[in-house]
């Protein structure tokens, strides 16, 4: 075959980038578990019927047919475009056998079927949390979410600064039924083109098309431009004078949630009360989260979600959820393709072990598995060539050590960075911890060189 | 919706059964990496041109369509069947920034469009390693995957013993050829029917389909039945009386994986040179690799691979590579739903933190990330239910441990199972390794019950 050329929008790594994402995904993965959220994997695809409830996305799904289907067969199975759909149908299947509150995470891949164009992914992984309840699950649960996902990303200290912003579909809503707007849904659904057209534009369609006046035009707006990083947005929410029974309810949920993350927020992970974000799109009934990172905000949102009343129901029980879901492909992506983030090294090996000749291949072979005892990756020399080969052989790998085998059967090893050699012992040497496996190395660089993207491929999923 | 119904084909597990695949792919992933594999994972689809190009499984691919598609677009991409034919490509598609020989792991589902059938997998999970060379792959190589795919079994402790067994195409070719086959691939094709037919319908297939004699189709059955657990066979073949250049090619390479890899096997996990395996569909060039699970041989082979002269070519260049792909869905779904493997609980939490009131979960939360901080997976009470009622929600999660605060601020854990109560200190307090987080239970039972399948999904890819 000749050379294959890339398929735009499905992103593949070299094995040094791959280094990056294993890192990320095994510190998610870990996180995950400390707070107690089990592992699931759903299948790949899901039924259409149930792919096409949310109208938005049918025209994103890949539908799958057998090559050599006659008509019947597979016709109606497409694959998935995200986790949430999954996982509610999952729920649902094994419902008698789940303990609820069910906390779980899941990390996969889903597919859209897009037309292939710049900046859109059409395979791409993420991260997602939920807890859901049967009939009820306890608000304390959106806090919850919001510090398993903060703490999961500030132990990504390689990332840029992330900024977790928390608004509240009741507060939103009550405030805009307060005013007395009679669509509220629509008044959210305008407010939130915010991020794509000027305020005053903003404030005509909120006359036009949400039928509100001017002076409660002024007022939704002057709700959408407070932003606090404590709870002190509530006080600014009351000097604007509206009041309603769930404006109450969402700025004491929204409150507990700004408080309640206030003790995982660090210089480079932090967490807003921010009142624009609504999310339009989406089912949410209280809670909502975006998450932009600091330099690169054209990204878009790279970890959202909220809180859905009804995540699932088969018609007699309904399951209460709230998730978030970290775009992992969408965060990695360009700061890998950027030279932001990359792996220091292609090899998981620590220490190359040389040959000094074919014949002793076994005995290299052995002193590896006594390195590999004490949990030190290796390799042994492809060929027997010259040592100076062989620690390039190395350095082309960015394997940080080799080790020979003495004349007197004895070992050494070297540092290739350093160029010092010592005698070491196979069984118990080991390197430092920093050399052990490769590490993520971040440039510095903490800015996008391009801000064109401005698609919301999982803003508005 | 009403209660969804699995996919025939596409198994899931519950959570405490996640766990058990969690633990497989952790300890493959990890004894890869100590061997010096770098990780890669490829997109889900691939060209049809390339899928299509082993015409055996043509049948079995699921081709993609986007649902709004007007006839152009994604036509002509399916999903993998396999992880060779992608690895393929990224070789071609990657070579200018690749080391040879190069070593990668990878671990991803793959599909195959079968009709739904009992056994048969739509969606299954492959753990692959390969090394590929640039033009040359020296034959060490293939002891090094035999030696890394034991090394990892072996690791698996849990699961029942299994049978790693070699052969090598140019042992029996040349065999056949020194016999005075004309067609020696037809021969080993009837061959390969032993593991289905009767040795004397295979002799006779051997006289009408391949033109053997009788007594050459003696021979052929001959060396078929010979099968050591040591180099010994060559002994046994050379009884044969049989000569070929090839044929002692193949004897000193089949002898040289043996015993490369008898430091590795032990009571369970063993190798065996067996003449009759063929992988009779698989483009291999010289040695070939199946396994079977003790008390579950109706599985077919579990683990399977062997060395391609050309994995790859682009017409200039040419990638030799060998390589073992281990099915993880095929060894786990089996032994999972018959119960002889399970988690040990459903969540990774060791410990519940117990709620007073729910003014105390600020109290709590801070507790809990006391115990995280340490490493400690853990979880705080979704609700200040009664003490009893506590204990009992973390008994049905399997959690063994629940920390309660005093009404002196101090703190105690109870081991539930033994009831035993002492003080601990959140800030230093861990429970014993063993139950840290979940384990992989063997019930022991290592016969299977049903010795029905006999499908060959894996066995002939």
């Amino acid at each position: 075959m000749a050379k294959p050329t890339p398929l735009s929008g499905f992103p593949e790594f070299l094995p040094a980038e791959r280094v990056v994402e294993q890192e990320v995904l095994a510190t998610l993965a870990r996180t995950f578990e400390l707070h107690g959220f089990g592992n699931i994997e759903t299948r790949a695809v899901e039924p259409m019927d149930q792919l096409l409830r949310k109208g938005e996305t049918s025209k994103e799904v890949y539908v799958l047919r057998r090559l050599q289907d006659t008509g019947q067969g597979d016709a109606g199975m497409g694959l998935h475009y995200d986790l949430t759909v999954p996982f509610a149908r999952y729920v649902l299947e094994n419902a008698g056998k789940l303990e609820f509150p069910f906390r779980r995470w899941q990390i996969q891949k889903v597919w859209r079927g897009e037309r292939p164009q710049e900046g859109r992914f059409r395979e791409f992984t993420q991260a997602d949390i939920d807890v859901v309840g049967r009939d009820v699950l306890p608000f304390h649960h959106d806090v919850e979410v919001a510090r398993v996902m903060l703490d999961a990303l500030s132990r990504l200290s390689f990332l840029p600064g992330l900024r977790l912003q928390v608004n509240n579909r009741k507060l939103i809503q009550g405030f805009y039924a307060g005013l007395g707007a009679q669509d509220t849904d629509e008044v959210m659904r305008v407010v939130d083109k915010l991020d794509k057209l000027a305020e005053d534009k903003v404030a005509e369609l909120l006359v036009t098309e949400a039928r509100l006046d001017e002076k409660q035009a002024v007022q939704c707006l002057a709700l959408a431009r407070i932003c606090t990083a404590d709870d002190s947005f509530v006080e600014q929410v009351r000097a604007l004078g509206v009041e309603h029974e769930l404006l109450d309810q969402g700025l004491e949920e929204l409150a507990a949630v700004v408080r309640g993350c206030a003790g995982l927020v660090t210089d480079k992970v932090r967490i807003e009360a921010d009142l624009k974000i609504a999310r339009g799109l989406d089912y949410y009934t209280g809670t909502v989260f975006e998450t932009r990172l600091d330099g690169f905000e054209s990204l878009g949102s790279v970890c959202s979600g909220g809180r859905y009343d009804a995540l699932a129901s088969d018609g007699k029980v309904t399951y209460p959820g709230v998730g978030i879901s970290l775009g992992v492909s969408r965060l990695l992506v360009p700061l890998v393709q950027k030279g932001v983030l990359a792996g220091s090294r292609s090899v998981p090996s620590a220490v190359l072990v040389a040959l000094n000749d074919e014949d002793s291949r076994a005995g290299a072979d052995a002193v590896a598995q006594q390195l590999r005892a004490n949990g030190v990756p290796c390799e042994v020399a492809a060929s027997p060539q010259k040592f100076g080969k062989q620690i390039r052989y190395a350095e082309r790998r960015g394997i940080p050590y080799v080790l020979f085998t003495t004349a007197e059967g004895g070992h050494e090893v070297k540092d290739i960075r350093s160029g010092d050699q010592v005698a070491a012992d196979p069984a118990t040497w080991t390197p430092p911890t920093a050399d052990l496996r490769p590490t993520v190395v971040s440039t510095g660089s903490t800015t996008e060189s391009n801000g064109s993207t401005t698609d919301d491929q999982e803003t508005k999923q």
